[in-house]
């Protein structure tokens, strides 16, 4: 049994992690998907909270043929004692996958195995898609599974980032 | 639909909270099963990771005819804000569920529903009994669901618990 | 014109702590009512949050002729730096008043005038006291001001420590 | 009776705070001002204390018809459980006055009323140019309340904001 | 080159922690003494600030044919990411010293060398003593390296800790 | 005997620091080197952890003839507390050297004797200008004692800086 460890923000979760996870379904049994910043919501950047995350990953999920955990992970803001603690937050795993250069770095130096994939670069890119079309009242529905866009509806999620993304953040 | 919320630390998950879960199964069509003091571990009354935790939740009911989330919570030091703490990290819930007065309290003064049982006071009992067995190294399994049993081995968390509890908190 | 600082967790603020508040008053022209543990509350020790106690102060003492300022303190847990916290926290002041050995010690040592007297060991007696009665039910009443009970009747303040008091820390 | 919440940095309270607080005077008996990011000090943008802020506005407000309460509200960094952080501080409020985006959906979401006023935008701008003319050397004494220069000019605040203008955030 | 790390929260360092470090000497080249808890002093089982312990162990130390570091190690309140926070603040090393069972077990399940002694146990109850005597005004000095005498004599140690074991820990 | 205080991040330890230390030997016995936001590390502008700095301070200062201690202090995120911080993780000092506008206004605020000097500004242009230079991959060795060039290779400290600076801040 093989079991792998996924981070992300996931604000949403989007095509392009759902593309993710059915590549990173081909080499394992079991999936975590470490939800990041589990602490952060009602930003422009992070406009859910980690509950409603938990929902619309399981949601997106649910027909795929794998054994998934979604699990928030709180920031430490100590990069040094990162890899320690998303061990103890998250059913053990076997290999990690990311893109993103210093996670990668910090799984490395803690002797974890590790894969990247030049497709994985195409979260980024949609993450910032999706919120910017929201805000902009475009279509962001054609960016996420319909489960997910079915939690964000149910939240009123729209109204959220819309409202949120107007703040100055000099109060003055 | 109907979704309840059942906070307790499951340090570890015994069949106390197994018969929990069923009498809350007849009520509800989700269950979260929040998992407190998930920070916590490696000493006597919390000996267990989050993560393996939520090990042990998820294969000891992956049986149960109940979609359930396995959430860690971790502690905030605040009782003022522990209820917004707590449904910011959870999927929506219409119920909780505890027998702990402060809980109950703190649920009662947000507004949010909350039930008890007199059978929840078994779970208090045989979480301090089970771990009382562990170290003394007598029959612990017969508390636990099978598949919290192999989790325990699988992580040598016997040989933990016997370790930690052995420790003299003032180091000299 | 003279400011004195006078510290204490204030749960609930009674007749002893008014009876230190004229003693004092002798003494300065303003008064600062620095509230200690400011974030704790919802316990058997700490009933009240800072907002409550703020009310309770600031009601109780409208007809003594003294300017007074209720500041809520949350705990830093250092004892080193916890007067620079302090002194942060308050409107300058040029004298502080505790029978608290460590708070005593603590200003001592940063150079700031400290007074204690023999009248002050009254308050320590009497906020346990307080609690012990309305936790059982007694006439609590008596031992604090009118203004001070009517806030805790608005509250459901008896019903709270009632509550909070019959839980058990270990959940099982 | 109502009592109204109205938070601000007041990185100095300054005439546009001073308008707002007569503005809202018509509609409530009571109004707390909740000092935020009350624990910021010492630099450009947050260039003084908690105590000293709590100074200039009980001073500023002292002969207005208007019960005030002024109280610090250390920053959580969790805009989730905010409100509840607030609610914990404060004395109980029945609206809050807010501009800020952020802060009227957290209190929308929270189900707490909250009003909004043109003219409430002023406050931001000014805050932004007393601090300018403060580091300038410009007349900022024109934009503040009499009893808000007198307590900058006590603790030499003029010369502690134009020193800490000068530092640069990477010390090599 | 061989790197040894030795853990403990030397309050005060004494003869028993001395004894340790002649022993562990004959093992390695360097050793690092990490200072546990460097956050907490001024009460009775942490008297000594972290720059107090310092100057302590680098004055008692000073002839020992040694290389030795003294690192201050903050509490984090996580046992599962200790040993990654200590590697963090700490000059790498090669094995671990401590018959403290939490910390063994900790150093071990991160696959770090750790060594115990029957004589480290004579520092628990070596530490206890001290405090003990230097409350009661019996005689300390016999229990610790001149050079720390010296030190707790210029810090007025002793006055501190007589005063802050005074403390009633409800200030009523 | 005087004691100064000379706090850096040391990101890395430069031939900049190193000419500061020996210009403040001129006037003191022992210096102390406080190592600023001691938790952060794995960055572009922070790539070394507290104990990879302290190696880094030790070796390179060997050779002169100045007791040193190099002592890590963990942020605290609050101006108004940071000397008292300071102060109990450092053994004491009678004087601190800093360039940095606002520690020198927090020392002098907090009355403590502090000094500067205009060779301390070529440290900000050093720090930024070695990491520029191990990021291209240019020639940093010459900025930095042969010591110091030393730990860096040991710890694959180019490859880390590197790898790191490479990261998105937005992971999508």
């Amino acid at each position: 049994m093989t079991r792998g460890f996924f981070i992300g923000r996931f604000q949403p979760f989007h095509n392009g992690h759902y593309a993710m996870v059915e590549r990173i379904a081909e080499d394992v049994d079991e999936l975590v998907l470490g939800i990041g910043s589990a602490g952060d919501s009602h930003s422009t950047n992070d406009p859910f909270t980690a509950g409603e995350r938990i929902m619309m990953i399981t949601k997106a999920l649910t027909d795929l043929d794998l054994v998934t955990y979604a699990v928030p992970i709180e920031d430490l803001d100590r990069n040094s004692v990162w890899v320690s603690h998303v061990q103890s937050m998250s059913p053990t795993f076997d290999v990690a996958y990311s893109n993103n250069p210093l996670v990668f770095r910090l799984f490395e130096e803690a002797g974890v195995e590790v894969r990247q994939s030049p497709m994985f670069n195409r979260a980024v890119f949609e993450g910032t898609e999706v919120r910017a079309r929201m805000i902009e009242g475009e279509n962001w529905k054609e960016l996420v599974p319909d489960a997910v866009a079915e939690v964000i509806d149910e939240i009123d999620g729209i109204e959220r980032i819309q409202h949120v993304s107007d703040t100055d953040a000099n109060d003055g």
